[in-house]
């Protein structure tokens, strides 16, 4: 049952720290963390919300909860995932905490030692983590600039032995890869999957960090898709949207998977935090979250083209990469020589980091990548540390 | 991997709704429910901690923290504790998502499927749902009033063909019985495990609770004791001495044991809360605790006199209980010919609701118990519920 997993340098803030020691006591400019910087949470409106609770709400954030939620929470949530054209009404929400406890549960859900799952490649590093550790046998297939590879998957499914409990999607402004699956693309994987009793998990973590609100329409979740025989499990967090320390996330799922779902809940932790959803929900409630969302839209905007137009500037010719539509991450492409981890030591000896391509590798081998973060650092330290990874790379070319 | 798990009634106030419901309308004296009453948080103190803090704190309040734990919570309770006699130097705390999260970890850690453990009969409702998940035969060793049955203990490991994981126990104000292991016994039992490989949960959720400061001394955890040769896992928990809605517990094991449950942690929920860390921590390290836990003594001692002399006052002579020294809850023994669920069933139209004795079997059998909470009810209700149970006992006599 428990395998031990890989690290997920990119998440933890302990792991930033052994990094800055490693990095012998200089300043470290992180492109690393996949987490928002600390100066961009709304602390004025959470003083606001907490001093506004009354003495009974304030009681109840000390309790315990029901396994499945807070009924407010439940309702708001169903309000804005209504709003996204999901289907809130005939699925079922479960809170869990954080969006990785809900594909921690899914997997234990769906997943015996030996089964097969599907994943992309790359793939976001914590889900690698979680099906490690449940002996989940990845079978990855590649992305490109427009989502899931169709005839790649076409032929693993052929060629596959055993069905797969499940497909892991993050179609949305995808970590690492920061592409956006086309409607049309997310129509053709629908078709495939359709009728083959395979679970498809969308894991919409950054679905609402878009740079251009035209783009709101056409990256639609596909749980929002109708007329396919395909059965979704859509997860989403508060960790961008409010901030990771919250530890708050959701799935929606049918009522079947809910009820097992609910179950290993309780097994796992009970319910979540009452406290935490209980300021989750005002925030959602008391129309705090749409002008929060506005400022994050245009503050990663803003992070994202500082990024982009240095890389512009300093990167050799021979590396590319996406610009991004939304979300964290730029994704570069080494050349097929040079590997991310040689330019990670490199760049690490002068105060730079980033997390190698490697580790978002299901099969920890690809290595031709570096995943760089907009997120994270102080914007003034953005250009300082493109020009140091650019002349890392130069030594490599 | 997944199997499905008895609901725990006791705990979730979405159970206690639906009781509610049941009993059609009229208000409902619940002596079932194992959580500290709303009016007894000290949501006054927190008001002062949240406000005192600085905006940097407020903004590591909304961020991921280490996957262990907020290092200055993880100082605080090292402190704490080392003020307890716990090796806490020599071993590694992990903070977890309430104790029952630890109690998973360590499951998940040392149990595959079709694997034995040992509990105690009767057993923490919560443990034996997390047990029955994860796929373990569970073998329970009966307790009375001086801890576990060290005979069927001893028959017990002799008979067994495969060794046993763990054996978990609630050594002090034991969930549901009330009792406590006497020192005696508790040496005794590490005689039994001392050199036999199988690991020890010694669960203490309740061990601050203790209505005699002179009982402080003798209740000491197993995991303070010397020269025994038996790997103990502690866990605790701030659920009783600061509120469930923090979900926040931790377990103290060797670094070996502690490695492994990180990994698994992470691949469950990455960290816990830092906001909840970060409040229970000011909690601890700037002095609120020991007054708050002088005010919950007294009430709790009050609450227990106050059943105590209710039940003496209407009980039929042919039922039994313990007089407990801490913690929440009175352990009634009904005669052989009665069952607990007949009775429940008798309170419930009445307006009364406790839990089963079945509920803690890890066998779902023996029911000839009854545990009342007296931590969760306004006190008014505690003489009329006790009248409402004794009279619905007499009918079945």
């Amino acid at each position: 049952m428990y395998a031990f997993s890989r690290s997920v340098n990119s998440m933890h803030s302990e792991d930033i720290k052994v990094l800055m020691k490693l990095s012998s006591g200089k300043s470290l400019i992180s492109f690393a963390g996949g987490m928002p910087n600390n100066d961009l949470f709304p602390i004025h409106e959470m003083d606001e919300i907490y001093n506004g609770l009354t003495d009974d709400l304030k009681k109840l954030c000390f309790q315990y909860g029901p396994t499945t939620g807070y009924p407010p929470l439940i309702a708001s949530l169903e309000k804005f995932l209504n709003n996204k054209g999901l289907p809130a009404a005939t699925n079922k929400i479960l809170v869990t905490t954080g969006s990785l406890q809900a594909i921690s549960i899914i997997t234990q859900e769906f997943v015996n030692e030996g089964d097969v799952i599907l994943t992309e490649n790359p793939c976001f590093v914590g889900a690698i983590s979680i099906f490690e550790t449940y002996g989940a046998e990845m079978v990855s297939i590649p992305i490109d600039k427009n989502g899931i590879d169709i005839e790649r998957l076409k032929e693993t499914l052929a060629k596959l032995d055993k069905k797969p409990k499940f497909l892991y999607v993050t179609p949305t402004f995808h970590n690492p890869a920061g592409i956006n699956y086309t409607e049309e693309r997310k129509r053709k994987l629908m078709e495939v999957l359709s009728g083959t009793g395979i679970v498809l998990i969308e894991d919409d973590a950054y679905g609402d960090l878009y740079f251009d609100g035209k783009d709101s329409k056409w990256i639609r979740p596909m749980k929002s898709y109708k007329n396919y025989d395909v059965d979704i499990i859509y997860t989403g967090s508060f960790s961008k949207i409010l901030g990771p320390g919250f530890r708050l996330g959701y799935m929606l799922a049918s009522p079947e998977i809910h009820e097992k779902a609910e179950s290993i809940k309780q097994a796992l932790d009970a319910c979540t935090s009452n406290f935490m959803q209980i300021l989750a929900n005002e925030f959602l409630s008391k129309g705090y979250l749409e002008p929060y969302l506005t400022f994050l839209r245009n503050e990663y905007k803003e992070r994202k083209q500082m990024m982009q137009d240095s890389l512009t500037a300093h990167m050799p010719s021979e590396i590319q990469w996406n610009e991004p539509r939304g979300g964290f991450y730029i994704w570069l492409k080494l050349p097929l020589t040079m590997k991310s981890s040689d330019v990670f030591n490199a760049c690490l000896k002068k105060g730079v980091v980033f997390v190698t391509g490697r580790t978002f590798d299901p099969h920890n081998v690809k290595d031709d990548r570096i995943r760089l973060s907009f997120s994270n650092m102080p914007k003034d330290d953005i250009d300082p540390g493109v020009r140091i990874l650019a002349e890392a790379i130069r030594q490599y070319l």
